[in-house]
């Protein structure tokens, strides 16, 4: 059984920030790991330290941008063995913004699930702007968080904590769907960026 | 220009009903053509007839599940050059719900549109199911279309049309993004069929 009271979570940014809050609100023990200690101390009630600390979470949420996610995998490669790692980026490419930079069909989770084959590897959070962690809506429904992955204990553990945290968790599949969950996030920024929908809004999961 | 009064919806199964009824509903007319002829008969305010019987629409909705498509499409050849043609669906491997039968990085739309170079080709309506196109809401939301396609006229006359039957359109960009809105369209129908939303509800896109 992984632990969800122990939860790392690499990244200070807005995204790990609002993880952060949110795991910290559900009553876990949440370390942040961020290239500058500094802004992983400026948030409340977590364990600060910096990209190279050992990690002491069971749950490790990569709240990094996809092209800074490699480096942090493959030094860490030994700690992640047995870890649930929690995947949250859109792969776009930011050049065109007009595709992703992974292979056709496949995913940001899968790129990195073959670089951490003895981490448990979910998909999540990539589908909701960081606002929408912080205010727990997307318009006038709860926001959703879809996880996907291909481990019940890991995708078990994860939604406890994030439960906790006072957010809603949706099962996507298996980590397959990752791909339409990286289609969704994609279009969702796409969207965000014409105007037709708000950074601090996008697509709800209606019931 | 295009004519956004004039449409034909191919197909007069719940999603061709449900469009027809919009369009009417927004005062066009409809030339709605189905297999079996008796079917678009019993809709209100269309004028029914039989697939095979010439297209009198300058805007083509095909209705029609994918694995239809293609025979459809060949059969109107001469009559597509120049039409707005509507792609709604959701190339689904239904054998075993984890998969679309398009190549990887592609979609259904661009597939009909290689079948079809003299048409305009849009992608819509395959992010809604068939019963918010009738309630007009997903949630607590207005149910909204997204379009994508090259053609900017194209767009112009089907938002009219749309939008002229009371639901929200919205441009979802280039033809490309076909990839993701068939991406959404199959994560929602998991999540339909999984229970996590219904064939009533899916996605909202909140401002």
């Amino acid at each position: 059984m992984v632990s969800s009271t122990n939860v790392t979570v690499v990244g200070a940014g807005s995204m790990g920030a609002a993880i952060a809050a949110r795991l910290v609100q559900g009553g876990a023990s949440v370390q942040v790991l961020a290239r500058d200690a500094g802004k992983a101390a400026a948030l409340p009630g977590v364990v600060p330290g910096a990209i190279g600390d050992p990690i002491t979470g069971g749950i490790v949420v990569l709240a990094l941008p996809y092209a800074a996610v490699g480096e942090v995998v493959a030094r860490y490669a030994d700690q992640l063995d047995g870890a649930v790692l929690v995947d949250l980026t859109n792969p776009v490419d930011f050049a065109t913004f007009d595709s992703l930079v992974v292979p056709a069909g496949s995913s940001a989770a899968a790129e990195i699930a073959a670089l951490a084959p003895g981490a448990a590897v979910l998909k999540a959070f990539n589908t909701t702007f960081a606002a929408t962690l912080a205010s727990g809506t997307v318009g006038a429904e709860p926001t959703t968080v879809l996880v996907a992955g291909d481990d019940a204990d890991a995708k078990a553990a994860f939604t406890t904590a994030v439960e906790a945290g006072g957010l809603r968790v949706v099962d996507a599949g298996s980590l397959k769907r990752a791909h339409e969950l990286e289609a969704l996030g994609f279009l969702q920024m796409t969207l965000a960026a014409a105007g037709a929908t708000s950074w601090s809004a996008g697509f709800a999961l209606a019931r």
